[in-house]
């Protein structure tokens, strides 16, 4: 029996993961959930799994919460501080780490440097803080297993395979929502159709990030550290039934891919499960009947912030900080309503022209690249209104 | 440096075994070759490899090979004994098994008795005498590395993980040059269109029986000794780009597959290599070019031999020896220009009707049946003509 934090229970991979949990009783048990603000969902997860200890984002929700519960015997904890409690947790031993965007770092970084088994699903944290993260990983012994799909496919392809014969390494993409709309019709896109993903359901800013293609920049950036790989060995191909989620290429021309159904409790199955793996809980893929796999070269036209980000691969140290911390505070306004769809890399690209690459020592220089920049990105957004 | 055996040298498989070994000359070297009656391009062979030994079909050729390259220092042997001889011979540490038919039985049994390295390209042996090639083998330590294609994408995907996570295995099929054809048109296909696949330059017995869609009946069975596969986890789907090689669908629902260019080199020089692997032959596979991979369940309407392979596949013991006899006799009647295309079924079904399963003990036995069936199907064909 394993016992399981996870960092963002109330989100999209937090709710798929207590699935996960619930189907495989026997192996798995939550210990610790930390929630955002959906204390009402927080509170249907405490009687289903009666954890030891969970947290909220804010304070005032928190001691509402423990009156709500009063009856289970539960500890409630709050803010940052209550989240990194619960990611460092002394009876967890599996970590999913799902708090999106950089607020997941420290309670991430928490669980890296506690030694657990860390599920991550919060690319963000791998994105700016990479070497950090190794380098505690290294110390603790924490092993860092992949949630998000391309990168489960990839740590999977790897397998045993010997580094020197992986020659590239593809994420695949499905395009978002607006993969076919003609360039001329992005501008007008709205909210709701950029939240209308295809095929995968996610939470809110991830959708939008896959709209953008940013999402698998992101992603980029993250498999160069999980991977320890060059920047020039990653490539993204566009890949709309998002049925095959990465391809690695070997020296000797053979590549390896990954399939499955587009369910994310595949990955979130393994990431708990890994070096085992457990009966399936969903139906097998059936080529025969899917019959058709496309893919397709990125067109720069309709996703230019993949320029940024590949850039911010190559440049590494504060670029990916950056860019990061621009895009959380693009999307943010997009998401809020007040910027255009097509405006989103518009503002990402003005703030990232003011950003001078300077060196990462630790997590101070993180927080301190990434504040200034959601300021600069939020001068810019005013600039334009 | 390796020692390079190669039985069926002026073949297809045999051919590239020979480019792959010109490619890679600080890593291996040609010792001995066995062919049929192309001495013209076995003494090119012998000019351009220097080998310690070779080995002819027939006798009088043998004897005017020895004439024509007498400045050369090589032994030159023939016939059956020949083949053995070249497949046990001493010096060498790899044999690449690529007679086609039963007749390389013997030759590749001797190269698994002296518990060389054996990288498989003739199935037939697999598929009639699996249990005695893998007691064998067991007893003298000799590996057997797959060579076609879809083996060699198996033993890929499988690597080092545990068997019981292994939930299906589906080959691909390319469905041959008549995949599309409607089937009323069948029967009016000539030899010279059965032997025009769509993706694979090869021998002409598999093209037949790619067309026929038996190759693929054989590759089951010879997956199923190979990986120690229960017959209820194969499976074959149409694949008509021939870039998906094999796919391995694991019990938590993830699958894992091989792809690569279609050329035969590619899994030529990994069974060479294994467990290490070598610069690419050939150009990177280029999914974005590509575009598209189709997928379609098998239409039995269209290649009713399958469903005898399944048989064969599912019974064991003497049924597969005598389809794979039958299927040879009534495709050497086809290359021949016996019979018509749509007949090749008809015969083999007609004669497997006529077989009653029975136990196989040894090499003996499997020889009695496949004698037997061939003697049958010729009757078969005789009758009909």
């Amino acid at each position: 029996m394993k016992n399981v934090a996870i960092l963002g229970s109330t989100g999209a991979i937090g709710r798929n993961a207590l699935d996960v949990i619930i189907r495989n009783k026997t192996a798995f048990r939550a210990v610790a959930l930390a929630a955002g603000s959906n204390s009402r969902l927080l509170e249907e997860q405490v009687r289903a799994f009666r954890p030891e200890i969970v947290s909220l984002e804010r304070k005032e929700d928190a001691q509402a919460f423990r009156e709500k519960i009063k009856r289970i015997s539960v500890r409630v904890t709050y803010g940052p501080e209550g989240a990194e409690e619960i990611g460092g947790y002394g009876n967890s031993d599996i970590v999913v780490s799902a708090i999106t965007g950089i607020s997941g770092l420290r309670p991430t970084l928490a669980a890296v440097r506690a030694g657990k088994k860390v599920a991550l699903a919060n690319k963000e944290s791998m994105v700016v803080a990479g070497s950090v993260l190794r380098k505690e990983a290294r110390i603790s012994g924490a092993q860092i297993i992949p949630v998000d799909s391309e990168h489960s496919g990839v740590f999977q392809c790897l397998a045993k395979e010997d580094r020197r014969n992986i020659k590239t390494v593809t994420l695949t993409a499905s395009g978002g929502p607006f993969f076919k709309t003609p360039l001329h019709r992005l501008k007008t896109k709205t909210l709701e159709e950029a939240l209308a993903h295809p095929r995968w359901k996610m939470g809110k800013k991830v959708t939008v990030d896959s709209a953008t293609l940013m999402n698998k920049g992101l992603e980029l950036i993250e498999a160069k550290w999980l991977f320890d790989l060059d920047p020039g060995q990653l490539r993204i191909l566009i890949h709309p039934q998002s049925i095959v989620h990465a391809l690695v290429e070997m020296r000797d021309g053979s590549v390896l891919a990954q399939l499955s159904p587009t369910d994310m409790k595949i990955p979130i199955q393994y990431a708990l499960t890994y070096p085992e793996r457990r009966e399936a809980m969903v139906p097998s893929l059936d080529l025969g009947q899917v019959r058709s796999l496309e893919f397709y070269p990125v067109d720069e036209r309709r996703y230019p912030l993949i320029r940024l980000a590949y850039q911010a691969l190559e440049e590494g140290e504060s670029v990916p900080v950056a860019l990061n911390a621009a895009n959380e505070a693009a999307v943010a306004a997009f998401l809020a309503g007040k910027i255009h769809f097509s405006d989103i890399h518009k503002v990402i690209r003005r703030a990232m022209d003011g950003h001078r690459k300077n060196k990462i020592r630790g997590l101070e220089d993180i927080f301190a690249v990434d504040r200034q920049m959601r300021e600069r990105t939020i001068q810019t957004l005013q600039k334009r209104l």
